[in-house]
């Protein structure tokens, strides 16, 4: 009932009325019918994004690769499985006011995918060969037309987690980057936490360590900050 | 409280006092900390049979890579992510009297696996160099110790079927296949129906198409029939 009751306190929110794109979960790439390519997401920060901003009054178009768990409710879902079919969901749900990019999208995919199931007796070990995905944040942040009024972007960083986000930022051309660090000794991967660093144009914020949620919160804070001009 | 009244009665079942390793899910191999290779498998057969075999009285070990859904209640679970630590498992899980091997082990792995995420940008395209991974089925099946007394593999086949599944019996060296059509024509990956072909070394049935649940329960009743000396 206390959610309930705070849910309907806030569809009056301070983001009614914009309409905001979330992009979620992994991508598969397939290599034949049975395997693929897959990036580590559960989808678990995506999801908490997406439902906060909802939460905040948004209308959120929430799309999503296989992720690990439900999506949010009272969103728009729009599942998809590969970076392609992930780009065609973005812009077919332009124009938006805000596009946060949290999906883990592969950046390779399989160039040529067998229709038939690899046999491992055909010749030993396989042979792939790579394409270039799609950059989907680098196409919404580069758009002539429709570019989003706030473009963020994730960095999932093992190595110098400051200097790579923002050159990240720079070289995707997007507003806002969410770097968090996934080494094996933060054990954030597939977790309940997250320890993010948000760097945008303007300078570097280390967040403290918090939950997930807590992070979706204070991220739509920030993101209702700057839509409604009050920031 | 049907359910469990069936359960209480065959507690006491034909496969009271037997050990049953079965094997579920598909297996993870990293490619580096945030990227790997996977087959795609629900673990939902897998871990109907472990329940099936568990309602029968057995006594289950279920090794299990990274599935969808929970493992089965009753039985020992052991969580594994790659081919080689489900090798281990099934290894350590010995001696048993049948094996039923329903994972989709990975049969590459990355042969050097990168401790640092892979940059996008440092240098186009990856290349990948794969090694073979063990071979769990052949494993179990040319045991000269402790081989299980039945040893039962699964072949999930997009083309010639029957005769791809009967030469998987013989390479292994196993005592039956279960086979199934996983061409996306059949619809079977990840939905809760299967159609199969049981291949033993006498002979092939073709089962009608029907729930993952009945495979299961008739699966069980055939290792019964075997173990118990009543075929």
């Amino acid at each position: 009932e206390i959610v309930a009751a705070v849910q309907s306190a806030l569809a009056d929110g301070p983001l009614k009325g914009r309409r905001i794109l979330v992009t979620s979960g992994p991508t598969h790439e397939p290599i034949d019918p049975v395997r693929y390519i897959a990036n580590r997401s559960s989808g678990a920060q995506g999801t908490a994004i997406a439902r906060a901003l909802a939460a905040f009054g948004a209308e959120v178009v929430f799309v999503t690769g296989p992720a690990d768990m439900p999506a949010p409710g009272g969103v728009e879902v729009q599942r998809v499985e590969t970076a392609q079919q992930m780009l065609a969901a973005c812009e077919t749900a332009l124009p938006v006011d805000a596009a946060v990019c949290a999906a883990a999208v592969a950046d390779w995919r399989v160039a040529s995918a067998s229709p038939s199931k690899m046999k491992k007796t055909a010749g030993g070990l396989p042979q792939l060969e790579f394409a270039e995905n799609p950059d989907i944040l680098a196409a919404l942040s580069q758009r002539a037309e429709n570019r989003p009024g706030l473009v963020i972007g994730f960095a999932a960083e093992t190595d110098d987690l400051e200097a790579n986000a923002a050159a990240k930022l720079k070289r995707k051309g997007c507003d806002w980057i969410v770097a968090n660090d996934v080494s094996e000794a933060m054990g954030i991967m597939g977790g309940t936490e997250n320890a993010v660093t948000l760097i945008t144009q303007s300078g570097t914020e280390r967040w403290p360590r918090m939950s997930k949620y807590r992070v979706a919160a204070r991220l739509a804070g920030k993101i209702a900050d700057v839509l409604t001009g009050s920031d």
